[in-house]
C-alpha cells in the first residue's frame, strides 16, 4: 500500500465494485493513471470516472453511495461529462432491477427505508432549518424570479421557460382544487410563499400558509407587503400539526417529502380538522415507486429527515379518515425538466456560491441536481400530485375536460 | 307475541334499530299499521318503510344488513318510494360517519374486510359462475346493446346516452393506453369482450382476452365471427394467473373486485410477465376510501367472493413489481349515472325477468341496482382507473391534454 502503483488486488478490487453496479460501460482511471473498465465499456469513448488518491476507492468499497458523494464534494473523485450521464450509467443497471424481491424481503426494506431522522415539532424545524435556511439569496440565484418555487414545475410544452412552468404548476394546482374567489385555503410548507400570492391575486382566494422555516416567513411577509397582499395572505411561522380554523382548500406542494412516514397519521388528522364538508385538497410530493430508504448521502448532506413515500404510503395520511382521492397525476418528467433548468442556472452563478460557500459546497450542490436529474429521468423518484375530497362530496366536477382548456 | 297487535317492546325495538342508524328521518309501519319514527322524521311526508310481519323485525335486529334484503326480496318489507331514496335516506348518517377509529381498529377492519370466498382457480370459476352464467339473454336486457359493458361508463356530459358513454369508456380507456394500431393488447376479465372487439375495430390492435366465464366466452367469440373480427381478437376462457405471452398494453376493467387481495401479488406477476419494457396497463376497478368489508347480503345473493379495495390496496398489484402510477382517475358519479341506466331499462323488462327467473330474483336485483346507485351517489363506494408504466419508461406523455383533445 505504500507504492504510489496500484496493485493487482486493487485493480480486482475496482472490477468487484463494478461487478455490484451491474457492470455499467464505464472506465476507472486510478490515481496512478491505470484504467479499469467492465466488459461492456469502449476503452475510448465509455464515460471515465477518476479516483484521485488510493484511500477513495477504499472508502467507496466500505460505503459506496454515502462516499460517491463525498468524494466528489471534494474533488478527490471526476468525471469527464455531464455528471447526469455518468450517474445514468453507472446506478441505470441497478435501478432497471429495482423492485420487490419477495414479501419478507419487502417488510425489510420497508422497515429501513423508515428510518431517517425523527420529525417531532424540534426535529421537522431543526431539519427544515438546516436545509432551508441556507439563505434566500442563495435560492434566489437559481429559482425561478417570479415565485420562488423550489419544487416542481409543470411544463405545458417543452419550450416553455422556467418561470412559465412556475406559474403553470400554480395554476395546474389552482384548476385542479377549483378555487373560487372569495374561498379561504390553508396551505402547508408554503416555501417563500409564492404559492399563496399567486392564488390570491389570480384567484381572489384568501390563504394562510404554515411554514417552520423562519427566513422563509420573513422573506414571504416582506413580498406580500410589497405587493399589497397583506390582507389576503397570512404566513404562520409554526407546524402543519398546530394548524387551526377551516378553509375551503387544503394544498401542500413539497412538503410530505419531510413529513416522516410515521407522522402521516397526524397530518390527516390536521387536513381532516381544516377542511370544511364541501372542502378539496392537493397534495403535492416527491415518490417513489417502491420502498427504499433515501440516498444516504442526500439524507445526511443535502436533505436530512426526508423520505419520498410509495403511493401506497401517501394513502396513509388520506385512509384513515376515509378522503375519497379523485386524481393522482405523475409529474416525474416536469421534476427531471425542473432540475435542468435549476441546474444550469446554478452553474452560471458558481461564482458567486463558491464567494458564499465554498467549493466543496458548490460541487456536493452540483452532484446533487445532477443525481436528482438521473433519479427523475430514470424512474427511481415519481411526483405525485393527490387530489382529494371528502367521501360523498361533489365538490369536483365529474370529468377533467375542463383543466386542460383555455383560461 | 301471540297477538297480531305489536307490542311496547317491539316499538321499542324497532326505535333502537333506527338509532343504530343514527336516527335517519324515516318512518316504520308495523305489521298491525302502528307507526315508530325517529325525532327528525315528518310523521306525513318522510320515507316509510313497511315490515309486513313480526318476524322481520326480529330478524333485521339479528342481522339487518343481511336481512334487510331477504326480507325486500320476498316481499316482506317495502318503501313507499324510490329505493334508492329510501336507503340514502337509512345509510346516509352511518356513512357519513364513516372513518378510521384508530390504528387498532383500522387493522380489525382491514383483516375482517378480507374474509370473502377464496378466490383459488377453482373457487374463482366458481364466483364468477354464480353471477356471470345467468345467461347472456339476462344481461342483455338492460346493458348497452353495442358493447355489452357490464362495467362503469364515462359520460363526457350528462346527455349521452349507455351506449354512447359505454364506447365513450372504451374510448378513454384506449386513450390513455395510448394504443397505436398494429400493437398487441392483454385483457384479464373480458366479458362479453366488447372491449377487446372495440380495440380492434377502432385502433387496429390485436387482444387476446382471458376470461373464466364459459357462456360470455362462447357469446364473445361469436360476436365476433359475425363481425369479420376473429383474426384480430381471441377469446382464451381461463384464468388470468394463465396469461401467457407479451403484449404492448395489459387491461383490466371490472374484474380486479373479483380477484381476492390476497392475490393481488399473483396479479401483479401475470402483469409483470406478459408487459414488454415499454408497455402500458390499465386497472378500471370497483374502489372504496376505507377498508370495510362488501355488504353481506349482496356478497351472498349476488356478487360472491367480491370485495372493492381501498388505493392503498390496489398498489398491492403493482408496487412489489416496480411499477410506476402515472395516473389514477376516481369515476364515481358516473358509476351512479350508469346504474340508473341500467335499472331503468332492468325495470322496463320486468316482466321478461320474473318469467325466466321469479319475483324474488327481479326483486333482488332491483335492490341491488338502487343500492349501488346509492353506494356510489354517497361515496361508500368508487371506480379508480389506475394507468401505469414501467419505472423508467417513457411510454406515456407528459401531460394529460390530449386525453380530451377531440379524435
Amino acid at each position: 500500500m505504500g507504492s504510489f502503483v496500484a496493485t493487482w488486488g486493487e485493480r480486482q478490487l475496482t472490477r468487484a465494485l463494478l461487478r455490484v453496479l451491474g457492470d455499467p460501460p464505464v472506465r476507472v482511471e486510478l490515481w496512478d493513471g491505470d484504467q479499469v473498465r467492465t466488459p461492456a465499456a469502449d476503452p475510448d469513448a465509455s464515460p471515465k470516472v477518476r479516483l484521485h488518491d488510493r484511500r477513495a476507492l477504499f472508502e467507496l468499497l466500505y460505503r459506496p453511495t454515502l462516499t460517491f458523494g463525498d468524494l466528489f464534494s471534494s474533488g478527490r473523485l471526476t468525471v469527464d461529462r455531464d455528471l447526469t450521464d455518468v450517474l445514468d450509467t453507472l446506478y441505470g443497471r441497478i435501478l432497471s432491477r429495482e423492485r420487490a424481491r419477495g414479501p419478507l424481503h419487502d417488510a425489510l426494506s420497508r422497515a429501513l427505508a423508515h428510518r431517517p431522522r425523527a420529525n417531532s415539532l424540534n426535529g421537522s424545524r431543526d431539519n427544515i432549518h438546516r436545509h432551508y435556511d441556507l439563505g434566500n439569496d442563495f435560492y434566489a440565484l437559481w429559482l425561478d424570479r417570479e415565485h420562488m418555487q423550489y419544487t416542481c414545475a409543470y411544463f405545458p410544452n417543452e419550450n416553455v421557460s422556467l418561470e412559465q412552468a412556475q406559474e403553470a404548476k400554480l395554476e395546474h394546482v389552482a384548476r385542479k382544487l377549483r378555487l373560487r374567489p372569495g374561498e379561504t385555503v390553508v396551505e402547508a410548507g408554503g416555501g417563500w410563499g409564492g404559492l399563496a400570492r399567486y392564488f390570491a391575486r389570480r384567484h381572489g382566494v384568501r390563504v394562510r400558509s404554515y411554514n417552520i422555516s423562519g427566513e422563509q416567513v420573513a422573506w414571504a411577509r416582506e413580498r406580500a407587503r410589497e405587493e399589497g397582499l397583506e390582507d389576503r395572505v397570512e404566513y404562520v411561522e409554526d407546524d402543519y400539526r398546530n394548524i387551526t380554523g377551516t378553509y375551503d382548500a387544503f394544498v401542500s406542494v413539497g412538503m410530505l417529502e419531510h413529513v416522516g412516514v410515521r407522522n402521516y397519521r397526524a397530518l390527516g388528522a390536521a387536513i381532516d380538522r381544516s377542511l370544511k364538508d364541501d372542502g378539496r385538497g392537493l397534495i403535492h410530493a416527491i415518490g417513489q415507486n417502491v420502498p427504499r430508504p433515501p440516498n444516504a448521502w442526500i439524507e445526511e448532506n443535502i436533505f436530512p429527515g426526508a423520505y419520498p413515500p410509495t403511493l401506497r404510503e401517501m394513502m396513509g395520511v388520506l385512509e384513515p379518515f376515509g378522503f375519497s382521492v379523485a386524481d393522482v397525476e405523475n409529474l416525474r418528467p416536469h421534476y427531471a425538466r425542473t432540475l435542468r433548468h435549476w441546474r444550469e442556472r446554478f452553474e452560471a452563478h458558481r461564482d458567486a456560491v463558491v464567494d458564499r460557500f465554498d467549493e466543496r459546497f458548490a460541487r456536493a450542490w452540483y452532484l446533487y441536481l445532477s443525481g436528482s436529474i438521473s433519479a427523475f429521468t430514470g424512474g427511481q423518484l415519481q411526483l405525485f400530485q393527490v387530489l382529494f375530497q371528502r367521501p360523498g362530496c361533489r365538490a369536483l366536477p365529474e370529468t377533467r375536460e375542463d383543466l386542460h382548456a383555455d383560461a
